[in-house]
């Protein structure tokens, strides 16, 4: 594929799960070719929006006949899980948060693999998530040096995540999934940040209901 | 304030909340006076977006010398809180999902009153979820028309909230914070809908760790 990943920007990026899942869908569906009008009505877009989204990644195949659902299928789920290989993932903070989140990264269908689960409460210690062992945080760096994980899920209070995600980088964590409101960004520039701000999307609904 | 709240885009009111954050911050650490410029700083973007941002509601101030840090967060607070009064709120499942967002509406701090709590699963039914009661979704129909609740929160599946999500509508819901993956907001177009789709947000920081 001609295309340049380095510059395809971020709101691209975050529809490509959303095309992934509806093309899931009309494959599930039998469904064989699809069109940039037909995708852009199930997603709530435009067709020309589609296109310029697919030109992101080379186009995906001649839309002039519509698309081929089994490619773009095939397309996508590589631009998202690679060439099927898990990246490697710890969890940090084992409450409730972190319980219910486990589950996406347990699941066969993220690209993921949760290696372990790390809390400060002693009383978690040894128990497991899912058949995942949860362990004491100190082990962190022993841990982190014998399996190399890439990705750091942090389901932890603000001063929690700002005290261990230092710590983090320098055990070669490259991407966090964040739940907590630390900005890792402006202290770590170099590492990927997905922030998942639950307070915050709770709020700007409240915004929304109120002053619309 | 001569803001013309309508026209607010949707990503300036997505920042709305980390700006109270930040603001909140700053009052407790006693900052009193606070320019575009650290704001910028704080926020990881640049200060004429600040000032673009807060123009949108009629600019919180004189720019030239500092916003005031308690009129900031005063108003600000004004927009995503109203005058303080909550807004009605059930959730629809109480999975380990929905068990762990609860805490996000049963918290003072983001203007939601968790007023029952639903789900289909019979066991459950009598139990509570700190302390909000758990009803058989067939009650809900009885429920809404005695309690009027505004907002509902979908922790269920797709195919659940495709089949309850008409009832909800028709029930007086105008507002839904959607964890499922069916797309609400097309079948029911006047409603206001915050997706938080966790699997889409931790796909797309997959697809940035593999392809950056």
């Amino acid at each position: 594929m001609n295309h340049s990943q380095g510059k395809v920007s971020l709101p691209v990026i975050k529809r490509l799960p959303k095309y992934y899942r509806y093309i899931s869908q009309m494959q599930q569906n039998g469904v064989v070719k699809v069109s940039s009008s037909e995708l852009a009505r199930m997603m709530g877009t435009t067709a020309s929006q589609v296109r310029q989204d697919f030109n992101c990644f080379g186009g995906f195949g001649q839309q002039g006949i519509g698309y081929n659902v089994d490619v773009l299928l095939h397309e996508i789920g590589r631009l998202l899980f690679g060439e099927g290989e898990k990246l490697p993932t710890i969890l940090v903070g084992a409450g409730r948060l972190g319980r219910a989140v486990s589950r996406f990264l347990t699941t066969d269908t993220n690209g993921y693999h949760l290696l372990a689960v790390f809390d400060v409460q002693q009383e978690l210690v040894g128990q497991d998530l899912d058949g995942i062992p949860i362990h004491h945080i100190d082990e962190l760096e022993s841990f982190c040096a014998a399996h190399k994980p890439q990705v750091a899920v942090l389901c932890l209070p603000r001063e929690g995540a700002k005290e261990i995600s230092g710590r983090l980088v320098d055990l070669g964590i490259r991407g966090f999934w964040n739940f907590s409101h630390y900005d890792l960004s402006i202290p770590y520039p170099n590492v990927t940040v997905e922030n998942a701000h639950l307070g915050d999307s709770l709020m700007s609904l409240g915004y929304r209901l109120r002053n619309d």
